[in-house]
């Protein structure tokens, strides 16, 4: 599936940062997000501050398996437009 | 007011790791803080996975001021008890 994220090596991972207009923002993309993690079953590592979000997605077992870029191609549609473009 | 933070210089800050039982238990911690960081207008880098969060409250200015201290205490209040025993 077709993501934005950034795929890296040792471990092998998928990386996405993500800039939010204020907090309310990043706190909408965190809930929404977690509705997402849960579903799937798969719980990224997530830092965030008032107005950014950086997710990692490591791999179980050096593979980075069609679960994971699924994952990853729906939170990036959970981000707002506006900080996309 | 008395936290269970760990003050740390270069920039002055706070820090604490919290564990917690499940991903629904990080959550409700998240939401929880997520009121109290608001209310305070403090905005601390926040890092989780599933059972786990980090929590850092960097000084402006390098100082740590009441508010901040204050915000750490209020958090502490939010953990789990049998996270914390």
């Amino acid at each position: 599936m077709k993501h934005q994220w950034t795929e890296r090596p040792r471990p092998a991972r998928l990386e996405r940062r993500v800039e939010l207009p204020d907090y309310a923002a990043t706190r909408r993309f965190l809930d929404a997000a977690a509705v997402s993690c849960e579903r799937a079953g798969i719980y990224p590592d997530i830092s965030f501050g008032r107005t950014y979000v950086n997710m990692t997605l490591v791999a179980d077992a050096e593979i980075l398996d069609a679960a994971m870029h699924g994952l990853a191609a729906e939170l990036d549609a959970l981000i707002p437009q506006t900080t996309t473009v």
